[in-house]
């Protein structure tokens, strides 16, 4: 079998791990020919003649069969994976943002030059989570996938649970335990999943949809109350993406919102930076998986997943199409919204209220939202607001 | 596209199942064009003239593509299997005793004949194991897999765990609910199980190892004096199966025993007829993989992803390879072995002892026994032991 030669795009822990595990085992037959670095004065520990800066040397060598991008900046990612697509190379990406925000004309350049474009590793780790909705699930009538899909919210949740920390320590903790990123934004206002939650509605349901039109709150809000509240209930708050069809098979509502989960249940067993998704099908119940959802090793597993499956010929199929689609919000859900009692809380975004609460400090109300009136009523952007979702 | 023609070997719960979504989907583009069984008198909920009773009805008849194979008589199912692959069809089996039983035979046969052979639903129901292990853990370094693979018995000692019941009285309740045959010696002597790893072990260490050499210690022999002292020490008593490498890669052993696992860890929450497998590979740390192990929905739904697969070309690959091979088992693990303090156990079997306990009625030893040893010692075979692993 010829070797296959790989173009690396970056040497972060990602890359340096993947070039560690190529080099160190050549019966792969993969051969790492170039790698591209932005800073070139940098100590890397591999022969200085693989490196350049320059991404044409990557991208106009003929011999090189496959493009592993694996560097933070979405825009320069999406320059670099659209001129190797046209370029007739297949590619390996880690990047969700990119994905999200140009999957459809990644899409449309791979087929079009007959190239592989592969992505496992830009949503949840190692967990082989689009494979499994590409490959797997095809037939059966799935039906739902939600799951905790950020490994810092998922810390940051945690410890505000089991330490009673308000959101600020925790978020500290995080970034000191190099969980959490030093701008977190696009971790905790739910962006970074609402990233992940299209590219999975894509492979789940076959629709295309844009990441500004998934519904999200992030965690920023939540107060220590919700959690004592949640605790005295038997429950756990996780930041959940969750996908839905209803009877008919049509897609009710894309959202990332804190939601209480049993702590008992797979996804309340789900702790710090582990993730883990719920496959929902009318066959086979429900489906569990679960895994590391970011760093070094996990990521390098999934990325040398894909390049292994790319030397087999592997492409995604997109089977349940690619249907380019505003999002139709049908889904009326219960929710938890609690607030600081004096804040004036305008409650007619409830089409049914069954509980409400009012405490020393505090107030609650549980009841029936229709999912877009959570857009009118601007729920998603009030900071003084807690909004838990009840899956 | 050309239609699918499917030919139906059996018309249990999964084989109507499968009619009916089929059948109710047409736009999948599959039709059952023939269903063999063997009691014409049963009433059908389908046409009269799709069933026969004649085996070479689907066997001859050139426009069938795709054989399924859904009968419990695994000689039976072998005949027809083996002819159906001779004669150019592909096959989905959820047969895991006849592939246990046949695995080198039927994988040649389906290799010289160029068709598929697929069998996900032989291996933990809807849990989609061999496709991961197969497609997605390749390049990886793959190190061991273990888990709860048989549903019966996890069924079982869930009741005597939970509820104090002694193995006798749990498994009445097993069989009342429907979750264990009427002769369930398959399952709980860990036969079924050790049929289950066989194929596993192939998949993941690409190694074709007959499952009579599995080392296989079933649930029957296991005291309520067991379970107490699992929950003294915050465990959960499991029927683990179980494969790995050591640091050379070499298979240590195969192995189903009953096994301490935390109460809170992945496999200490699968519970029932759940199903629970976890993958370790050195990048990727754990892989946690849950579902329904079976019945008729779980089984089913993975019936149809292999013929969903099927229809898109797909053939397991086998890429670790298919290496026959007598299993060298070099392992040597901790072990408590408990049996009544009257009862004149032999001890000699640990390399080393951590531990020794007599009581009123009960006694255990904890310690370090080679793997190979408790077939020297007959350990695996003596009813009067409780033998748990300490994985």
């Amino acid at each position: 079998m010829k070797k296959l030669k790989i173009g690396l795009f970056g040497f972060g822990v990602v890359g340096e791990g993947i070039y560690n595990v190529l080099t160190s085992k050549q019966h792969l037959g993969i051969d790492v020919a170039k790698i591209v670095i932005k800073d070139e004065t940098k100590t890397r520990n591999a022969p200085t003649e693989l490196f350049s800066t320059q991404a044409y040397d990557i991208l106009n060598d003929d011999s090189i069969d496959l493009v592993v991008e694996l560097i933070d900046d979405a825009d320069a990612a999406f320059a670099i994976v659209q001129t190797a697509l046209k370029r007739g190379k297949s590619v390996v990406s880690a990047n969700k943002k990119m994905i999200a925000e140009h999957h459809e004309v990644l899409i449309q350049l791979s087929r079009e030059n007959g190239v592989s474009f592969l992505y496992e590793a830009a949503v949840c780790g190692s967990v082989p989570i689009i494979r499994n909705l590409e490959e797997y699930f095809d037939n059966d009538l799935l039906n739902s996938v939600h799951g905790i899909v950020n490994g810092s919210t998922n810390f940051i949740l945690c410890k505000m649970y089991e330490e009673n920390q308000p959101y600020d320590e925790a978020l500290k903790v995080a970034q000191e335990s190099g969980f959490a990123e030093s701008d977190p934004s696009l971790d905790v206002e739910g962006i970074d999943a609402s990233f992940k939650l299209g590219i999975i509605a894509l492979h789940a349901f076959g629709q295309l949809i844009k990441a500004e039109q998934i519904l999200r709150k992030g965690i920023t809000s939540l107060h220590p109350f919700d959690f004592e509240y949640a605790k005295e209930k038997g429950q756990a708050i996780k930041l959940v993406a969750n996908g839905n069809t209803n009877e008919k098979g049509e897609l009710e509502s894309l959202s990332v919102f804190p939601t209480f989960v049993k702590t008992s249940s797979p996804l309340g067993q789900t702790s710090n930076e582990y993730n883990g998704v719920i496959i929902g099908s009318t066959l086979a119940d429900e489906q569990f998986l679960y895994g590391k959802g970011a760093g070094r090793y996990p990521t390098s597993s999934a990325v040398l997943s894909d390049i292994s499956a790319f030397k087999y010929g592997y492409k995604y199929e997109y089977k349940k199409g690619v249907h380019k689609t505003d999002l139709n919000i049908t889904k009326s859900g219960l929710f938890y919204v609690s607030f600081d009692k004096i804040y004036p809380f305008d409650s007619s975004v409830f089409s049914e209220i069954h509980q409400s609460y009012i405490g020393e400090e505090r107030a609650y109300c549980i009841g029936k939202i229709e999912h877009k009136n959570l857009i009118k009523h601007r729920l998603l952007d009030d900071l003084n607001l807690s909004l838990v979702s009840y899956n």
